[in-house]
């Protein structure tokens, strides 16, 4: 219903973005341990599918880079659906250069080191060790591009505990220029639901946004996008 | 459309279990890293679904334990959704006694040790090694319980090699009465897909069943396990 509430006023939207090229990345990622068993994150890819949807309202032309989720593909949106961070990272660069670029997705930090290519056998030896390695950054990638840098980069923060400072951090470490953080402890009931409540942390400070959908949010972020490109 | 299929032929179905109580798991469990990150196993639920389906429709009291999974509930069935192998386990000894027990879930064989109450952050440490622990195992729990096994125990084997050996060694392993075995190799389209070709071992030996919808397999399941406690 996020999406058909985007999709029922997308002729009543200002087209603040017409002209404009946007990549949003959402959902999770999936990074394979074999076969049949993976390591994921919990996103549903609502928050980004609505932005999607919201940019592509307000006129811009949108590619949506999306992990394995259960909402359907925006209207008048190129989708791009990958698994693996690396899949993820390497569908935004072929699809640089754009004017923004939102990256929504909650992507898995870490892979398991050597996927194995058979199913693995519970044996007598025990239970196997997953040594992990790192995930390419895609924020930190992008934000840092040399050649292609978006004008606007936004980062998402999906915190737990002490959500705005985190935040901060995330911006300065990536050095991407937006971060929309949230809390997604259970409690919260925001990861996988329909609503959401933000914190737009920038190089001028921290904006706390009142608990809104999450269509809502994204029609506000977009607002904000077309905003700072004017 | 397998659940369609099933309910579509719902009037026409003898009732040859009619008056047995069935417990059915299906879908993945789902096992947490984190309040964000997890491990699961690929799994659609779509066969497990499909032969709770096809209990009910041949007149059985059928109950569900599923995992998270994207097929709507199947009419007539109680269903009980749960996420973690140990949870399954608890809602399975919970609706003991059955006549008959179909263990159709891809359960994880492992669990993360110490599950993480706020979200791993990424830092200069490196990367987080997972210690994994084994998880416990539903299918031979209750193929061997002292008081509640059911009449007939029927354990699922999804494998990517080696599949009828791998399957009668579980058999016997795991002290259930059949395996119901299938390649789940990625070439094959079996996992989430909607046919599926797989050997029933038992006791007796080893039956090569066509290639079928689920649909047809659950049904053919079904008819056998009357006949079994005919």
């Amino acid at each position: 219903e996020i999406l058909a509430a985007i999709e029922a006023r997308f002729e009543e939207h200002p087209q603040l973005l017409k002209g404009r090229r946007v990549l949003v990345t959402s959902g999770p990622t999936v990074e394979p341990i074999d076969p049949v068993r993976y390591i994921a994150n919990r996103s549903s890819g609502k928050q980004g599918h609505a932005i999607a949807a919201a940019a592509a309202a307000a006129g811009a032309e949108v590619i949506l880079v999306s992990g394995p989720v259960q909402v359907p593909d925006p209207r008048g949106v190129t989708v791009i659906h990958v698994e693996r961070a690396r899949d993820m990272l390497a569908a935004v660069e072929e699809h640089l250069p754009t004017d923004v670029a939102v990256f929504a997705a909650a992507v898995a930090d870490w892979r398991v080191a050597g996927e194995a290519e058979q199913k693995i056998k519970k044996g007598p030896s025990g239970t196997p060790g997953l040594s992990l390695v790192e995930n390419p950054d895609i924020l930190a990638t992008i934000s840092r591009h040399k050649m292609l840098r978006p004008r606007l980069v936004v980062g998402f923060a999906a915190e737990t505990e002490n959500v705005v400072p985190n935040a901060k951090d995330k911006r300065i470490r990536k050095g991407c220029d937006w971060i929309v953080a949230n809390d997604v402890s259970p409690a919260t009931g925001i990861m996988g639901g329909d609503a959401n409540t933000v914190h737009l942390v920038s190089a001028e400070g921290v904006e706390d946004w009142p608990s809104a959908s999450k269509a809502e949010v994204a029609r506000r972020l977009v607002a904000r996008i077309a905003g700072a490109l004017a």
